[in-house]
């Protein structure tokens, strides 16, 4: 019997209009959807594509605690792969739901790393946070000869502010409760004059605003773009 | 009367299966579609959503010589620029088509410029080359609190490997002629080895291998990425 193929997809940002037409076709078809949960709540990925997921098809949640350690999320990746490696050698394709792109700071790669040896994998790529805030700002995000830098805001001021330093486009993503600090940094540098700071990307409660009139309270999905060239839109 | 708007719409990388739902219903019900285009051949935007362009929709293309001087590319998106306003201010929406994502790399930025202080804009964000040429390697592009730095190959040696070296997981963009000089950089700074060549991402013709395996000519449209770190998916 022939395998089923196991599909990492991409949803994009939020906004369900956001979705690739490929990956809306594939959820459409989809007999089986996995996606990661929180431990309450619904699950972001599932959300955006919602409307498209068939009333009858398997649904594989993967419930990751909001603050796992990093043993009990590997537990929780090994049952996940072990579920969709059920369907998968019955001859049943597994669509894997991933928030923006597969391979862009994605869960999906704990996926890949357990199953892309003995299963056949497609990656729908899907619109980046990244892009989606850039069209929330209606601003370039780099262009000509820039180099960009995308970090996580999670990382060290040490380690933020080389990079930032290198490079003349930057992006810190997973904001959240780094707010104060990155503010305090990019204060430091004399870049915070050219940031922008962006919320919940391309959602109906999207913020988009300089990030001096940004609130120190940052939701996880927040993002500070710094473009530091000549830029006649950032004054 | 009501002044036209004006849409900057990402394309994305090629496949038009990897155009994102709202932007092909906008080309769809498109009375103007605007595009760059070489001086000889197709563009590459128009391209990828063809299929969804109204066979009445006024098109303007704007016609860019592969290797123009600045100041010529410059007159050329002056008159584009003036082409498109003429429709929005008789009311009419534009849309213009940008390979990719309109913000990342793209020229869209020069008609912004020009238009955006007379004019509603709304961007529609695509999916970048970055993320189709991880698809096509089936590979992370960047993970956890990795670092990601995004360059352009027509940049220098030096500021390639300072760039490089402050981060985990590298891009290369825009290869091209590039990729001997590209090629002994990454052999002299001992990543050859760690290095994934993709060219025409999503396409039918696309091709994906090691670097070391790939042509020393390279097309415009191809990429190197890199993974410094701790990665179970290069060896």
């Amino acid at each position: 019997m022939t395998t089923g193929r196991l599909f990492g997809v991409g949803t994009g940002p939020g906004d369900p209009q956001l979705v690739t037409r490929r990956a809306w076709s594939l959820i459409e078809k989809a007999e089986v959807v996995a996606y990661p949960a929180p431990d309450s709540g619904t699950s972001f990925a599932r959300s955006i594509v919602a409307e498209a997921i068939r009333s009858d098809a398997v649904e594989i949640p993967m419930v990751v605690p909001m603050r796992p350690g990093r043993a009990p999320a590997q537990a929780i990746y090994d049952r996940g792969a072990a579920d969709i490696a059920l369907h998968l050698e019955a001859g049943r394709d597994v669509v894997v739901l991933c928030e923006g792109d597969p391979l862009f700071y994605g869960s999906f790669m704990y996926l890949l790393v357990r199953l892309a040896d003995r299963f056949d994998v497609e990656i729908v790529p899907g619109v980046t946070s990244l892009s989606a805030c850039a069209a929330a700002q209606v601003r370039p995000l780099v262009a000509r000869s820039d180099r960009l830098t995308v970090l996580p805001g999670t990382l060290g001021d040490a380690d933020l502010e080389s990079a930032i330093g290198a490079v003349e486009a930057v992006a810190i993503m997973k904001v959240g409760r780094h707010m104060p600090r990155l503010r305090a940094l990019l204060d430091r540098l004399g870049l915070a004059g050219k940031a922008l700071y962006t919320s919940h990307a391309s959602l109906p409660h999207q913020a988009a605003m300089p990030l001096c009139d940004a609130p120190d309270e940052a939701p996880y999905f927040s993002m500070i773009l710094i473009y530091k060239g000549d830029d006649p839109w950032i004054s």
